[in-house]
């Protein structure tokens, strides 16, 4: 309709009192700012670099943090998943379910994630040119469920880095609404001895590139305490700078969408 | 045992008679070169461009072909997976267990292969360094499987492109043996309208160059006609261009194995 | 001193009636959107792909259709050099001179012109990572000349592409004021069969994400009829789309430049 | 010819008795393995990524020590131009002049280097797809000068880093001979705090993948004491390692031109 979209969260479910800090933090935000706001955390981390790092509470406790959330603060929810089996029991408690960026040629999982009907929110990988995207969202449509969206997070380049190709925006708008995963954006794959490093310095700036370019939507995982959660902390948002942060994409997200680009 | 390895087939499991003629000719080839063969084929193609492209036979279908080429032809066998459910019935049939490369960083994929005690050969991604794939490899080890191997296939390099950088050989062989994927380093993904497209003129030189950096083995997909082979034809080596292929490789394996390296 | 700049003209000097039109219609435009124009035209185009592309209508021909415009229209003159010995001569029209990207590391080329006085604008190499552009300022900086200042226009993404990483805008803005290459950044090198192509649908949205990140001004290449321009066609902006671009183009500079970016 | 060449010598024209080491030495080890060598040093560094970093000995001194060489050695010469007026002078000393990668795109200087009737000697860019390279051999060719050959060393792959892509070398064997150079393809651009690094010991890994893909001969810079050269010293091979290397070389040399590659 429009409105623009707010996918937010911890990385993952680490407890629920800090996933009720975080929903209720962003509730009142996204509500001063009309913003539609949709609370994200992972159930396991799946794709960790190394496999000493932390993944879960464990699935069952995490699915039920996330049902406790969305119980107390009325908010629809997104998370996650990595194999096939899990698109039945996650949808019970996910209101959209998320397909990694490894994982979006993965036909079975595409199909396994529509067939709930729930709306399926697939990430670009690293390595797809943005207009095959296309056929990612294709696979979602064969089971009849249209409800598709389309996240961008960078795409390869060199090792250890991501840059984000602008352009892939309007590509991607041509097939499915287009969020921009502004944590995941400044992510290092790899290059913190078995962690993922990042660059949270430049989060600001490429989440207003990708508002002024035209977007129906963010992600973004943020923490009360960045330094001390349990993945993806040195790309986290800090709780306490949301509000300014959303305040700016605001902003942008109406000056982007206020052309209609045949200016050409 | 320092002895080439050679994993090679069709791409996908497409009839019994196909797999035992290609069976057959490879065996004689192997034999006579002294290279150690390996039977490969794909029971699914679990990440086609789109989703109206050919997948499969069947499940149960694919895996009883491949026992029985197992028991005609006593050979061993390589066969990827795509989801952790599906180690468990495939290493019944399987020697080797082959990780796809856009699964290389999924975790329950790596320890689920591992556990089942068979060779697991892990291709590398094309959005890794591949200094990171220290990591994969240690997460199959750390189910106690120390039988791992790693494969290049090339890293993405702009869009619908791949580049083999062969620095990527000696760095991956601190870790495992490698095994340079002539077919799949020569596709262009996803360029061919719904499909991956290929540059199979490039594959001897590629090969070549693999061969003298210093590799274990190779993997190579062939097919009786290319034109009629139901995935990834335009990268297939023909099967009656295998003998002379190989006898090329071998030339290269023992120049590219012949140097300690330490020159410098 | 914060005010926009517009750096603008034809690609190449076709004749004196042509710059005259450009030059007056974007005088009007800049004089009513408060931003301060310079006019561009190449004297030269000393690197096309192909031996046989127009190149110039003369090297005195070029300078004194700058020296008319520049004496009738009352406006500063940035033009681009390409040898050392070109930085005294042309530095007698000129008021800024451009140092191309390929030749963003010529020592000599850059003491040259840093020694003319006049301002130094130098283009990012497309193989230059952007903070390694501080040692071309300090080339220039050298010789006494504080005047520099930077312009992105994209770096090499595999073969036939350029790719904005508007990461790069705040890197080099560290080291001097910084430029965006609205026209050269949607250029596709050498892909067109000898000559460049271009994406010219592309240049609204990249043009939005840079003044949105952040910049000090912007450079665009325009022509009243780009179909008959003689070089670069593919990506110019029409002469009669320049209002409406240059309307959206100082709103997201406003936007982009009223943050202090330390939110974080 | 199909004999193999070697260009080879130190990075810089640092005096004549190092210059004279390296030659004798280097004209022993070709004749002995049947190698025609070309004495290569650079009499002046224009492109360094710092203004403070080591140049040249002067161009007239430069030059005087390249034609002692000459005289007292009996070996042709290589080296490389930067500006046009350069070709002229330059070309009374050497049999062969290179022109840098960054300007293998300069119309006025290839044409000034074809206009010599010298060998021009055109390293791929960076930044150009190879078979865009047709089009630099074609710009000193329009001059009548058909001796012409072209060098890799690598494209840009993410920041301060290079790929070779070892398609590259049959695609632009279709226009001219092809010269591997060893020494800037382990190159790592900017990187090291206001100076390129290098990976020397990769050096012989690409060596060999070159030679088994196919080429007309080698580029290599040496020195008696790469850690006391003054420029490039971490990617120089070390001239007491040459004679194993060159030896490596041959035999790759000869596996790599053993084929006609219609095996396809």
């Amino acid at each position: 309709n429009g409105k623009m979209v707010l996918f937010s969260g911890p990385c993952a479910v680490e407890s629920y009192d800090i996933c009720a800090q975080i929903a209720e933090t962003l509730i009142a935000i996204c509500s001063e700012l009309d913003i539609q706001y949709v609370f994200k955390a992972s159930f396991d981390k799946a794709n960790r670099t190394s496999v000493d790092s932390f993944r879960s509470v464990g699935f069952e406790g995490a699915l039920d943090v996330l049902a406790r959330i969305k119980a107390n603060y009325h908010v629809p929810i997104v998370t996650d998943i990595h194999e096939s089996y899990q698109a039945s029991p996650v949808s019970e408690v996910a209101d959209a379910l998320q397909i990694p960026a490894y994982l979006c040629r993965q036909t079975d999982l595409l199909v396994a994630a529509g067939n709930t009907g729930k709306t399926v929110k697939i990430k670009r990988g690293q390595f797809m040119a943005a207009e095959d995207m296309e056929y990612a969202v294709n696979k979602v449509k064969s089971t009849g469920n249209e409800k598709v969206c389309l996240t961008e997070r960078g795409v390869s380049f060199g090792y250890h880095n991501l840059v984000v190709d602008m352009r892939s925006l309007p590509v991607m708008r041509q097939f499915a609404p287009v969020i921009f995963d502004v944590t995941h954006s400044v992510q290092q794959p790899g290059g913190m001895n078995g962690k993922s490093g990042g660059q949270r310095e430049f989060a600001p700036y490429l989440a207003r590139a990708a508002a002024a370019t035209g977007v129906d939507g963010f992600f973004i995982e943020t923490h009360p305490d960045p330094s001390k959660a349990l993945s993806d902390g040195p790309n986290l948002i800090p709780l306490d700078k949301m509000k300014g942060f959303m305040e700016m994409l605001k902003t942008g997200f109406e000056y982007g969408n206020s052309f209609n680009n045949t200016i050409l």
